[in-house]
């Protein structure tokens, strides 16, 4: 593949709200920023990754398990963002180490994160679960990755929702993470997320009323449809996602590509067509039945068309809209508030039980 | 008092590693840097306290206690900011509120801070005391705040900590937040640390075995002078610390304003005469006889004949000696892994009991 795009990664990706926010270290990101010129970006995240393992061993050594869970998951988090939207070599180095060094984490963290190896069409897909301390079952929340996130990087909003008493469980779908060498991305993401949902019905500890999804950006959209087509979700969250592509000439160049290395073509007219008919969800949004949270920042690429669609098409009763003004794509630029928002309605709807009243907070945005 | 310095408090203040690792969020920091300039410093930190308590209000109400905790302590962390290195009446208003933030927060935190009203020749002293989670009873860390930090601002450190099974006590000695109204600083803050073992002995769910004394910067002095003088003591962190102030002529203007603040003097001379007998150690250092860890950064202000001073005067058997050569001031620079040592280490001494060898890492520095 030709690359169009003049843009260096670290020029895009340096959305440093959003990295500190998923676990990234600042002096990391520091040190990315002022590495000597000869390192490139790729090596220094790398080598970054390769020091945090050699701590994490040292750490498992001497017994401290819980500081070896945490350097574990920092050098998985360095291997995500050395590959991060390079489409060469490098991209699939880098995925493949990132989930050598989250295998390793996975039993160490507090709580460990249980594999699961599912194969589905023939397809092997490993779940984890990270189940909450006290006695269960406990609801749970699926959490679905987006463009350019995976299983590996929900960590720090997976504990958000631990620590109030819900499971969590990740996994990569068609076009993500493990899954990208078998099935680009496609337009049933819904059918893996419900595979989890028939994994995480099938466990004692867990609660089969309520079970939800959370997705973040692309996420976002999987997570809409994955309400929409599987009655057995309780409760939906799109955090930062969208209802179609209708908006693709807004994207960055960069994203672009990305489309295009996910949808294994050639070129990027090639990309728009195919992610124009697998990411539409217009026609299915009218099916969603349970409590469906929407979180959409004004400043997002994603236009403010999309949340017309939502008011258009998504069941009054059902919706919590929360329209950020200041917010970004994802609302990253925002801190930890909203998520702590989307931990605590989860809880409310999973935990508490809550009946909560159709809400829209921020919009319309003069009004 | 006349402020002999022209630099701004933001200026030196804005160590971003120091601040993000303590919990303020990035996107506040930017938020602050980025401010309209009609804005001061002060009032952008104080305005966003007050929204960040309304926000965590409104949590109470809707029974969403841990986000209101993590609301509140952020509040106060945002209170602490504002006033910090600033000499005026802005100086006490940034105080009176942490402390009032922090106090609201302390029975929402996970787990809950305790507070316990003593009273130590005369002068009140409040001590939080967090236990942790399962059976007791627990060792515990009492840490101790520096020049320009207080027991409302160890959360980050404290939840370290007792992740890995051990309690955690902090308070104001002489010359600190709720204390300087009472007491400058003095030459005998180890009295008021043995006030906190008292205190601590006292308690059915702490192990009286097994009470440590942490301190950071100007607190990892008074860690020292305290493990030389209260035999109770199982272990000591100096945690970026000093024996002594012949170094005054190389602390920056501000630091030196601060020196003066504390000590209730008119002329920075005074300030020098008074925190240089105040802060010698070096004449009980070779009293120590517990485990003792001292972390110091090779580029910070406290110049590197402080290791050689430990090396003369804490008995070599005690030795946990970390050298770090690319630290700064406590290593803030170096991101979470010395923290992670630091609660490893009390954790292997107190916890598991360990008998640990005489170390010292990256000493010699070119050794």
């Amino acid at each position: 593949m030709t690359v169009t795009s003049q843009v260096k990664p670290e020029d895009e990706m340096l959305n440093w709200g959003r990295l500190i926010l998923d676990g990234v270290s600042y002096s990391d990101m520091v040190g990315a920023r002022d590495r000597p010129k000869e390192i490139t970006w790729f090596d220094y995240w790398m080598n970054l990754a390769n020091e945090y393992e050699q701590d994490a061993e040292r750490k498992v050594a001497l017994g401290h398990d819980l500081s070896a869970g945490e350097l574990l998951m920092s050098a998985a988090l360095c291997a995500q963002y050395a590959q991060f939207l390079w489409f060469d070599e490098r991209r699939q180095k880098g995925q493949a180490r990132k989930v050598e060094l989250y295998q390793k984490a996975a039993p160490l963290l507090s709580p460990p994160a249980e594999r699961h190896d599912l194969v589905v069409d023939g397809i092997p897909m490993p779940v984890y679960v990270r189940i909450p301390e006290g006695p269960g079952p406990h609801p749970a929340v699926i959490m679905l990755g987006g463009l350019e996130s995976t299983k590996e990087e929900s960590f720090q909003m997976e504990n958000l929702v631990l620590d109030r008493g819900m499971a969590t469980a990740t996994f990569d779908g068609p076009g993500q993470g493990e899954m990208f060498e078998h099935k680009r991305l496609a337009g049933d993401y819904e059918k893996y997320t419900s595979a989890v949902v028939d994994l995480l019905t099938g466990l004692e500890t867990i609660r089969n009323d309520a079970i939800a999804v959370l997705g973040r950006s692309l996420g976002g959209n999987y997570a809409l449809k994955s309400a929409a087509c599987e009655p057995r979700l309780a409760a939906c969250i799109s955090w930062g996602g969208f209802s179609d592509l209708d908006y693709w000439d807004l994207e960055t160049p960069l994203t672009k590509e990305s489309w295009r290395y996910v949808s294994k073509v050639g070129t990027l007219e090639e990309a728009r067509q195919h992610v124009h008919a697998a990411l539409e969800t217009r026609d299915v949004l009218p099916q969603i039945t349970c409590p469906t949270y929407i979180l959409h920042g004004v400043h997002d690429e994603v236009p403010l068309s999309f949340v017309d669609t939502v008011l258009d098409l998504v069941p009054k009763q059902h919706l919590h809209l929360v329209v950020e003004k200041d917010g970004d794509h994802c609302c990253h630029n925002l801190g930890i508030r909203p998520r702590l928002e989307m931990a605590d309605w989860l809880y409310d709807v999973l935990v508490a039980g809550k009946t909560l009243t159709p809400t829209m907070k921020g919009w319309p945005i003069n009004g």
